[in-house]
Formats: structure tokens, C-alpha cells, sequence
């Protein structure tokens, strides 16, 4: 069983622990996101990767979905003291993570090594993949000028608006190759409930990516990140706003219709079914939210189920003559 | 009224505090060892400077003498789970410093300016020099081999056995022209109660560092590291002995003789006065153990007391005729 998860954050940490618990976390490959990545002191922090590992090593916070469950910020105050105030509250628990990537990155182990050797240490089995070993940055062009993400993220409080996005360095950059290994033998590819722009175009938008995705064997589920027209969290749905787009699951599922298989919609957007079904792929109508670890778990193994219920008519070829799932 | 001081960490950070309430910070210069600096995860680790300045800003911890009051290790936890055990702890506020340093260093700072603007936003209002913004570091020739100075000091806990020591790239080394600049102009000089060999003598040893001492015109005075034929804290006497010296505060007037002009020696030692003496110094003999604030402070007037009379000897020429100043 190989289950492959495209992801950003907190939305898709959640997902991947649910899949971790329902398939074993063995089967998994997450390919994680870091168009977010940045330096702040010098350190190199990879706020995606980190989450998806916490969660994964059951220390996340519950609380905020990212940094660590229990940690102080006596390193923070210290900064203050200092007269910094840094705009990303760094825990000095969490610290320790950005400590050790920075000295092996500066060593010259690539990320994805980094990232094995910090995961592995904290008990994880899934394979966790950066996107790529090269730097992509996203950078957002506002009304107010260009911001590096976690400036117009964590600082500006997404409030600027959004004319369009850059993932600056990505047409330069490597794919994560066990990533491209994976997609092509995976069984299930899943989407994560994740920012489309910030979090899964990033991924998309490497070279090769996208054909990795139209060649892949496996059925292509992704899950709405968008619930009655808002997202679950963060900017996704203003952002789409801002970029001319319906602020709705409809236009999450247009986003990736080209790869699609199916698209798991959340059972208060039921209405909107028949105008994704009608884009040539399954629909699954659930309960998408994850208010705790067994609704994680659960929605998993519906999306699993999911998967495996669209898997015959995807082997027997006709993407676009998919039948949406019954109910 | 300009008062220079030659010190490393907790010892010589006790007496600054005594000289900084007795006379006023403002009248100071302290030039602070950075021959035990090291790197840890790609920080650049001050401790001696460190310990001065959190002394002279009231938040260094009074149990150790180093690290900050209150603080926590919880960074040093996750680093642990990560299955690094550093040999070094550092707290999470401490680490705030190792941050910001690290950081304007790499920005091309030179460390004179990065440690003014660090005491600056902590209140310190000495003037705290690096003894140089170039490298040197001590190396420690054992019978186990060759150690850098915090390796044999913090994780072998000073047990090797030392043939000898090489304060590395200190020919190379520039002293700092402020403290250079200082020891002219001086009125009191006062080499502090620290490790002869670890904490002074990296100092003296910068070039042009010891003919400035030689000329300058203000008396010089070196207060006791060691009482009852052991230092106060740390190896000292035990590396005294190792390196074939007496380890007696004798040896310590002996080892600064040819620059010293008053010797402050612990009443406990009272008896080696006479030998002490005739090697052409002054001599106070006094409770030199520091024990409290209060005990700081009257230590550092005494000792400004002790250069004042030593003064009009010293201006009127004849070092080699000075008496032993009553008791």
C-alpha cells in the first residue's frame, strides 16, 4: 500500500495523521511544501515540514496546529529584552529543530537528508519529503508591494490584497526525486486540505511535477480546504477572492480538475455536487472538518475507501467518463 | 576617573560588578578573554564576555555565576530528544544572545561593536571590549591529547592532565584599539581574580598588549585568584601545579611581576605578604573572596583605595622601591 499526500500546514498535518492511523504511517509519503520556508537569525525554518512532523510525533500543539504541545517562549522574551521583536514567535523547544537543520544544511546535507534524520529522530515512520532540495520562495504581490510569504503571512496578518503570486526559484528547481518515485507507484495520491496557491501550487509548479501527477497509475482525490465559501483556516478563500475566483470548493476542484479522479466535498457544500461531477470526476460528500484526531482518522479512511471505490474505472482508462461515487 | 579591568568570566564578572557600584560603571572599561569562545550549532558563544555583561545587567544567575537568572532549558530538552546531548547548556534566554551575535557577526559586524550594541539594550553602561575582534582560541595540550578550551573545561571537566597551552592565532590577533587607547589614559588597572593561564594570559598575550601595560602610567594592580594554595573556582591551581608552578597566590604576584605594582592577597594567605613583598610590589592583604554584593563592593573600594596609594610611589618613578603598604 502506498498512499502519497501532496501538503502544506496545519489542514493537511491533520489529514496525514488520520492516514498515518487508519493505512500505518509506513505507507505514507508526504511530499511537504516549502515555498514557505525562511531565515530568521540566521536559521533555516521550514514551518510545513515541521508542522506535518509534530503532528506526526504526536507533540504538535492542539492548540495552534503549529510548534510544539507545552512549549515556552523564555527565548522570545529574551529577544524583546534585546529590543528585537521578531514577527514569528519561535518556542525554544522548537527552536532546538531549526538549531540542528541550520548546522546540518550549513554541513551541505541536502534537506531532504536533514529532514529524514530530524524525523526518524523523533519516532516518525512516514516518509517525509521536502518538495525540493533547491530554494523556492513564494512571494505575494500586493496592494501594498511584494512581501515574502511569512511577511505578508505572520506580520501583515494576510490582510494586504493579492494580485498575484511568484514561487520565485521554482522553475530552477529539482523535484524531490523520491517524490517523483512514489507518485508513479503510489496506489492513492491525495491532495490535502491545504492552500491551493500557498501550499499545493508550490508543489504543482516544479518541473515535471504536474506530468508526474497526469501519469500517475493511482486515483487522484483532492480534499476541500474551502467550506461554505471560507477556508477551514488561513487566507485560501479570500485570496481566491482577490484572484477573481469563486471563493467555493467548485473552484478548488476546477484548480486541479486536470488531474483530478475525485474530490471529497464537505457534506455543508453538498449542493455544490453536481457542478463538480459534472467536471468528469467522483465526488465523495462527508463530514470534512477534523475537529479531533478520530474525525482525522475517520475522513482517512473514507478518502482511502474513496480511492479505492474510483480505482477500477481509473484502470479501465476513461478519466472523463468517471462516474461520481454513490452515496 | 578611568578604570580599566583585564578579566574573564565569574570571578573577575564579581569584581566588575563591586568596581561598577563603588565607582560607577560609567568610569570602566573592561577588557573581557575571548579566547574561550566556540561555536555550537553554528553560534558564536561569548561566555566570558556573556558573563560580564548579564553580571553588570543584574540578570546573571547567582547560583552558577553563569547564564542568565530563571532561565530554562527546555530547548536543550528537545535538542536531547533529538538525541544530541551537548556538552555545553545553554538556557533559552541565554540563547537569545548566541542569536543576535551569531546574526550581526554574520552581517559583517565586527564583535567590539556587536557586544557595545548587546550591553547597550541590556543597560550595561561599562564599556565591555572584546580583547580582540579577531580569532584566537586556547587550545589545551593534555596528556590526553589536544582539546579546545571548552571541550577540556565543560565536557572533560579540566581532568586531563595540561603540558601546555597555545592561545591559537593570537600573534595573527589585533587588540582592540579602544582598550589599547584605555590602558593610556588609565588612572587604576586592575588585573580581576581570573585563571592566569585561560583567561588573562590570552589578553596579555595579544601583541602590544603587555608593552601597553609596561607603559602605562596608572599603577597596576592584580587581586588573588587563588586562596590557601586553591583557586576560588575552576583549575587554576590544579594547572599551576601541572604546569610546575607553586600554586600559591605567590606564584600568581610572580606570573604578573614584571607589569604588577600592587598585589592583593587574602587575609587567609597572610603569611606569603613578605614574599610577595620583595619582589618590589605593594601588597593588600584582605577578605578577597566576594561572598555576597556587599563583599563585591568593598573589595573594588579597597582595591581603588590600594592603587590611590600607590599612586604618588608610582608617579614619582621607582616601581622596584615601593614599600608594602601599611596594614
Amino acid at each position: 500500500m502506498n498512499v502519497v499526500v501532496f501538503t502544506g500546514g496545519v489542514g493537511g498535518a491533520k489529514l496525514c495523521d488520520g492516514l498515518a492511523r487508519s493505512v500505518g504511517e509506513e505507507h505514507l509519503t508526504i511530499i511537504v511544501n516549502t515555498a514557505d520556508d525562511f531565515e530568521l537569525y540566521g536559521l533555516h525554518i521550514s514551518p510545513d515540514l515541521d508542522t506535518v512532523m509534530y503532528t506526526l510525533a504526536g507533540i504538535a500543539n492542539p492548540v495552534t496546529g503549529w510548534g510544539i504541545e507545552g512549549d515556552t517562549f523564555n527565548n522570545f522574551a529574551m529577544l524583546e529584552r534585546y529590543g528585537v521583536s521578531p514577527w514569528f514567535h519561535l518556542g525554544d523547544r522548537d527552536l532546538a529543530t531549526h538549531l540542528l537543520r541550520t548546522q546540518l544544511l550549513r554541513e551541505g546535507m541536502p534537506l531532504s537528508m536533514v529532514t529524514r534524520v530530524l524525523a526518524q529522530r523523533l519516532g516518525v515512520k512516514a516518509r517525509l519529503l521536502p518538495m525540493t532540495d533547491d530554494r523556492v520562495r513564494t512571494v505575494v504581490d500586493t496592494d501594498e508591494g511584494l512581501f515574502h510569504f511569512q511577511e505578508y503571512f505572520v506580520r501583515l496578518r494576510w490582510q494586504p490584497e493579492v494580485r498575484s503570486l511568484i514561487y520565485e526559484g521554482v522553475e530552477e528547481a529539482h523535484p524531490n526525486d523520491e517524490a517523483l518515485r512514489a507518485i508513479e507507484i503510489a496506489d492513492t495520491i491525495i491532495i490535502a486540505p491545504s492552500n491551493l496557491y500557498f501550499s499545493i501550487d508550490p508543489i504543482l509548479a516544479l518541473p515535471g511535477m504536474k506530468d508526474a501527477l497526469l501519469n500517475a497509475a493511482a486515483p487522484i482525490i483532492a480534499v476541500t480546504p474551502i467550506i461554505g465559501g471560507e477556508a477551514v483556516k488561513g487566507p485560501a478563500a479570500k485570496l481566491m477572492r482577490e484572484l477573481g475566483e469563486e471563493s467555493s470548493a467548485v473552484a478548488v476542484a476546477r484548480h486541479y480538475a486536470d488531474f483530478l479522479n475525485g474530490f471529497v466535498l464537505d457534506e455543508r457544500d453538498a449542493e455544490l455536487e453536481p457542478r463538480i461531477a459534472c467536471m468528469g470526476m467522483g465526488v465523495l460528500v462527508t463530514d470534512t472538518l477534523m475537529t479531533d484526531r478520530d474525525a482525522r482518522a475517520r475522513l482517512a479512511c473514507e478518502v482511502i475507501n474513496f480511492a479505492d471505490q474510483l480505482r477500477p474505472e481509473k484502470l479501465g482508462g476513461c478519466r472523463a467518463d468517471l462516474l461520481p461515487p454513490q452515496r
